[in-house]
């Protein structure tokens, strides 16, 4: 550790505290111990935190009081006041208990954004108040979700807004590490609340988080993610409810002992459609899928067959509640190309497993598949990336299958 | 009336909305509507907001679950959220109805002040961006009660600062006047209440309204006043709840048949208190009163009286809540001057005459007290100024009083 000629360590740390560790007074105080000790160990501390509970939630709603269609700019002035009263009211307890702090608006710290309102993007950040505050000794407590464009318009981030702060603020200032706080110990080697076996993991790499996110099984939202890989960026996922070290998120070389796949997942809110008898011609599948999207449908997994007399057959994983949507999109398809049948299945579940691993080691996927044989789940559709295996399969089979991957690559027995 | 070249009337009309006209989403709506009014018949606008209703009650008892003594800075971060919430939503109601409108911050609007924290002053404005939307078209809601330091820092600017958001912002945008909604219709020869046959003032001068406003008497903070003063603004206040002219408050020239009293008023929560046989020696009236001071007790008026044996009398009223305070800083005063007792009355009442005209016609004072003598009330206090004559006399005569000096000067016909 280096420390500066006034005494104060070099080393810039960034923690991020989300909407529930900050939910009501007694809880804000309790942060304010937590970044206390780490103050009193000697880090420069920038903080970044969300607004309290449901706030952001609460601002909607009396948004949809007044105007039916609240332009974007108005909205992003609204919900980043939830964000303002979090950072004052953690400085205020941070004084109470002797800590010098001072609160910063995403504004006052020049994040500065792109003009795309309720959904910005971070153009760049001008560090140098926030390095004048870390070297006048506080502690500097920073708005998350938001930023100013150029015109000085506020604007925010848009979901998990403030895990990206966190991180861009970690790369502006090259802190050693960008802390998030959550209400789970770290990244899994899958949910424990289905596998009791499941076993933390000390480090996962940026892409495994991403595609685990995709699964639905991430604590961080991707646009963290992605901008902490672009920017390597560590990202310590903790939890704030203990002081045990978490998991970090770290880029892929700097995994010593990869493992083969380092988490498994269970998704079993999709069901399957399947569109035979369609024309195989170019274009169809680019127009079936441009129909989902238009109806902001979340497709996941996609199988495409070509059967007998030039007539194709698609199959895709959607969430269940979007059945009904994608059938009407699909049937007025169906309408126009003049041929198409559609049939559905809702008893599926998908079982993922996920490792950098996978690029060096083969048979990674006919492990999988050999284990679903041996005890008799039969696979319906497989898709795979570079660092993914997907299986649908029967739902009511879901944990059992879940379960066995786990055990079979090992992750019961990793510490 | 004048016009720009791009059809834009040139005319800037400065409106501003108090708590209680935008304390609920209906409200907020029926604001718009309003405003909606005055956009259609081609005025530039700016509208100034308050925080919705008790929002900045309950922001204060928020900070007061997380510390015992928030920084001031940090205290103005948190209130300047409660004016943030307002605009943004007034900015939604306003386009809901097909008005184009953008909130705006005191910060984004280069409203500087100093940096005296929950009481700053405004330094200077910078109206070219304001200047610049108006020219859009835009209708410009500006968060009321708040602007920046030098260091982007936010400020907040103490009770009534809405009011002198408004009138500031019309002054440096030189507009044609300064519009102050209120719950009221505007300002009262006396409180209707207590008089019926009180009549609505159609213009009053800043002097004498800053005289009632000290009487408790004003629908408008002193400072946005002074500043009216300084600057010249026109100030008209009415009521958000019709739209019936109401008061203007202008500079003395400008009132051509000048009312010899404008307005009575009775205040009926103040005691005497008078302290005999203390030193008459120079110094102690100030020690008395810097005493009362320290204990931020709000003295109204004070007479002395030398009697025999160089010994001093000086009675003084004050809050009848202050009266336990007051004893106590007054007998630790007396103990070392090591002469002196204590007397009390809370059996009084004041009441007031103000008016610009009394520098002009003599004659005023020897009428009210004519006025009280003929109706056997006997005076017990007299305190005059330039422009306003104040008596203390037995409480249970107070509304009597009133309306009787409320006639002898014909405030009940005038029209």
């Amino acid at each position: 550790m280096l420390y500066l000629e006034n005494g104060l360590m070099q080393e810039i740390l960034v923690q991020k505290f989300g909407g529930t560790s900050v939910g009501d007074p007694e809880r804000i105080r309790r942060v304010a111990e937590r970044i206390k000790r780490y103050y009193e160990k000697g880090y420069r501390l920038v903080v970044v935190v969300s607004a309290m509970g449901h706030t952001t939630d609460e601002l909607i709603a009396l948004a949809g009081k007044v105007a039916k269609n609240p332009p974007k700019r108005e909205m992003d002035m609204l919900l980043a006041t939830g964000e303002q009263v979090s950072i004052a009211l953690l400085a205020m307890a941070l004084h109470e208990i002797g800590v010098p702090a001072r609160s910063f608006t995403g504004g006052q710290v020049n994040i500065l954004t792109d003009g795309n309102f309720s959904n910005a993007r971070i153009e760049s950040i001008d560090t140098s108040r926030l390095l004048a505050e870390l070297d006048k000794g506080q502690v500097c407590i920073v708005a998350g979700f938001q930023g100013v464009d150029q015109e000085q318009n506020i604007t925010t981030l848009g979901r998990g807004g403030s895990d990206t702060t966190a991180v861009a603020l970690a790369a502006a200032l090259k802190a050693s590490e960008c802390e998030i706080y959550t209400d789970v110990d770290g990244v899994y080697t899958t949910d424990p609340n289905k596998v009791e076996e499941a076993r933390k993991l000390k480090q996962i790499s940026y892409d495994e988080m991403l595609e685990l996110a995709s699964l639905g099984a991430g604590v961080l939202h991707n646009r963290s993610v992605e901008f902490a890989k672009k920017y390597g960026v560590t990202i310590h996922v903790r939890s704030s409810f203990n002081f045990n070290e978490g998991t970090k998120v770290v880029s892929e070389d700097m995994i010593m002992e990869k493992l083969t796949v380092t988490g498994v997942t269970l998704k079993s809110d999709d069901a399957r459609m399947t569109v035979a008898d369609i024309p195989d011609r170019p274009g169809i599948a680019a127009e079936l899928f441009q129909a989902l999207a238009d109806k902001k449908i979340n497709i996941d997994m996609i199988v495409q067959s070509t059967g007998k007399d030039r007539l194709n057959t698609i199959s895709f994983t959607l969430p269940v509640a979007a059945l009904p949507d994608a059938r009407q999109a699909v049937e007025s398809l169906i309408a126009k190309w003049g041929s198409g049948s559609i049939s559905t299945d809702e008893n599926i579940a998908i079982v993922s497993a996920v490792g950098v691993g996978m690029k060096s080691h083969t048979g990674v996927a006919a492990s999988m598949f050999r284990a679903l044989a041996e005890h008799n789940i039969n696979i319906e559709m497989i898709s795979t990336s570079e660092i993914k295996i997907s299986c649908v399969i029967a739902r009511e089979r879901g944990r059992e299958a879940l379960r066995l991957i786990h055990s079979v690559f090992g992750l019961d027995k990793i510490h």
